[in-house]
C-alpha cells in the first residue's frame, strides 16, 4: 500500500515480474477488496499470488517511531513480519522509507557484527556499474559505521558482481587525506590498517562515482542520498536539453528519427527506473525499498532485485564474509582511537 | 600560477577574455620568463597586460594553514594583496581553493554580518539557472551559517539574475520538517520565522537542484560539493552514452550527421567548462575560483565572471542588503535556541 499510486503499481509491478521470474510466488498485503479488483483480469498473476487482506496503510509523512507504535497492522509492518517468519523471502515497499528501515530493524534485527543497516543501489558508470551504499538510511554515521558499509559493500560486489578483490572509495570533497569530517579520516584510517577482503582506494569525489574509478562508494546517507539523488535529476536535466535540441531544426528533427532506436536504448540505460530498487542491507532479511514515484516497470525491477537477493542467498554470504572477518573487526576500537 | 596547466591555460584564457571585455586590463602574478614567454605572439593581450614576478606558488596539495605560514611570496597571495590594495578588482584562480580561501579570508576579510564566506555558483536547470551554495568552503556549517549563505544567494538571484523575490531552498533528503540534521532543522526554523527579501521555500532534495525547484539552493560545503561534483559527473556519464548510442548502428550514425550541430549547442549547455568560475561570497573583495583542470575556454568564462561581479557592483549590494536585514539578523540568536 506505498508509494505515490499504491496499489495499483504494486499490482502491475507484479505482473510484469510474473512474466521475468516464472518461479516466483506473491504475497500482496492490502486492502483486500481493491486488490482482487486489480488482480481480476490478471488470471496467471492471480494464480500465484496470495492476498493478505488489512486496510491500514503507513503514510508517507508518518515519522518512523510513529509508525512503529501505531503501525502494527499496516501493510508494511504484515509484509516485514511475514519475511521474519518465513511466509517471505524477501519484501518489497514503495512506501515510506525511514518507516521501513526502522520497522525492518526491529523485526528482522542487524547481522552479527553491523551496528546499522544500510541502503544500497547499483548506479550505472562508466566502466559499468558501482555499488553505492548508504543512501539514506543513517544521515549521520561514525567511522565504524562506514567502515561496515565498507565490508557490506564490498561482499556485495563480490558475490554479485563477481569482482574478486573489489575497490571501495569513501566519498569526501577531495582525494587528499586532510579533506572531509573527521569521522570520515578516521574510517579510511581504520580501512588502511586492517585486513580487508578489498582493496581500500583511499577518498573519492562525487564524479568519481559514474566515474566508475571504484566499485564501491561509501558514504553517509546524507551524502548519499543527495548524490543519488543529484545524479537523478542531472540525468532529465540532460535529457530534456537533448530534446530540446532534437526540436531545435529540421535537420536535427530528421537526425532523430534516424536515432531514434539507438535513443531509446540510451533512455533505458539513464532511466532511474531501470536502477529502481535499493537494498536494505545488514538485515537478517531481504528488504528492498522502490522509488516511492516509480511506476509498474520500475517496481518489477525492485522486485527483480528482492527475487535476485533471494536466488543468490546473499544474507548469507555477508553472514559468512563477516564471521571470517572478525578478527579484523576486533581492530577497529584500537585503530578508531588513532 | 595555480591549476593543473599553468600559466598556460591562464594566459591562453585571458587572450579569450580581452577578446570578450575590450576594457579590462590583466595582472598576471607569475614567473615573468615564462609569461613573456607565453605572451610573446599575443600583442593585444600584452598591450593590456602587467606581469608581477614570482616564481613561488601554492601547490595543490597543500594545507591552507601552510600555504598562509609560508606563501606570502606566492603568486595567489600577491594577487589576493593586489585586490586588497585596489590594484586589481578582482583575483581569478586555478590553485589550490582551501589555501585560496584561507587567504581571501584573511586579507580581504569577511562582510560585516557575516561569519564565514561560502562559494557559490549558477548551475543550469530545467527552468534557466539557479544559484547553490556553499560548494566547498565549509565542511562543516552551522545554522546560523546556513541562513547567512541563504541571505547571500538570495542576494545574488536578485541582483544578477534581476529575480524581485527569490525563492530559497535549504537542501535536505527529504522535503519532510522532520528529515536532515539538527542545523538543517534550525536553519529552516529561523528562515521561516524571520523576514527577509526572499521567499523559504523549505527543504529540498538532490534532484531539486537541477529541477529548478528554488533560485538559490542552500547547504553546506560538504553535501554542495559532492552533489556539484555528481552532477557534472553525471552529465559526463550521460554524454559517453550518447556518444555510444549514435556509434550504434548505421541508422544511428546518420542520425548523428543531421543532428551534429544541435548536439554541439547542446554539448556547451551541459559542458562543466560553460559554468567555470565559482564566486566567493561574504568577502570585501572579487574571487574567483576556476576549476584545478579546466581549459583556456573555461578559464576565460571564469574571468568572465569576476568581470561581471565587479561590473555590478556585487559586494556594495550585499554590504546594502545585509545593512538593511540587521533588524531581522538579530532575531537568531532567540530562533536558534528553539
Amino acid at each position: 500500500m506505498g508509494g505515490d499510486r499504491a496499489p495499483e503499481v504494486v499490482v502491475k509491478g507484479a505482473n510484469i515480474a510474473r512474466d521475468r521470474y516464472p518461479n516466483v510466488r506473491f504475497l500482496l498485503i492490502g486492502d483486500e477488496v481493491r486488490l482482487a479488483r486489480l488482480l481480476r483480469r490478471k488470471r496467471r498473476l492471480r494464480s500465484r499470488t496470495t492476498i493478505h487482506h488489512t486496510t491500514e496503510a503507513v503514510s508517507n509523512d508518518a515519522r518512523p517511531s510513529a509508525a512503529l507504535r501505531t503501525g502494527r497492522k499496516s501493510s508494511m509492518w504484515l509484509a516485514i513480519q511475514a519475511v521474519r517468519d518465513g511466509k517471505a523471502q524477501g519484501v518489497v515497499s514503495a512506501g515510506n522509507t525511514g518507516a521501513l528501515m526502522a520497522m525492518a530493524k526491529l523485526m528482522l534485527r542487524t547481522l552479527p557484527g553491523i551496528d546499522r543497516p544500510a541502503i544500497a543501489s547499483f548506479i550505472p558508470t562508466l566502466r559499468g556499474e558501482s555499488v553505492v551504499l548508504d543512501l539514506g538510511a543513517n544521515v549521520e554515521c561514525n567511522a565504524n559505521n562506514l567502515v561496515q558499509f565498507a565490508v557490506m559493500g564490498a561482499i556485495f560486489a563480490r558475490t554479485v558482481q563477481g569482482f574478486d578483490r573489489p575497490t571501495v572509495g569513501l566519498l569526501n570533497v577531495g582525494s587528499e587525506d586532510m579533506k572531509g569530517h573527521e569521522e570520515l579520516k578516521v574510517a579510511a584510517g581504520i580501512l588502511r590498517g586492517g585486513e580487508f577482503p578489498f582493496q581500500f582506494h583511499g577518498f573519492v569525489e562525487g564524479d568519481d562515482i559514474t566515474g566508475g574509478t571504484v566499485d564501491v562508494v561509501v558514504t553517509d546517507g546524507f551524502s548519499g542520498n543527495i548524490a543519488l539523488k543529484t545524479a537523478e535529476g542531472t540525468a532529465r536535466l540532460v535529457g530534456q536539453f537533448l530534446r530540446e535540441a532534437f526540436k531545435s531544426s529540421l535537420s536535427a528533427r530528421l537526425g532523430y528519427v534516424f536515432a531514434r532506436r539507438a535513443l531509446k536504448k540510451l533512455r533505458l540505460r539513464v532511466d532511474p527506473r531501470s536502477y529502481n530498487g535499493a537494498m536494505f542491507v545488514g538485515l537478517n532479511g531481504i528488504a528492498v525499498k522502490s522509488h516511492g514515484g516509480t511506476d509498474a516497470f520500475g517496481f518489477a525491477n525492485a522486485i527483480g532485485v528482492a527475487v535476485d537477493m533471494a536466488l543468490g542467498g546473499f544474507n548469507d554470504r555477508i553472514k559468512d564474509e563477516l564471521a571470517r572477518l572478525t578478527p579484523v573487526r576486533a581492530l577497529e576500537p584500537q585503530a578508531a582511537s588513532l
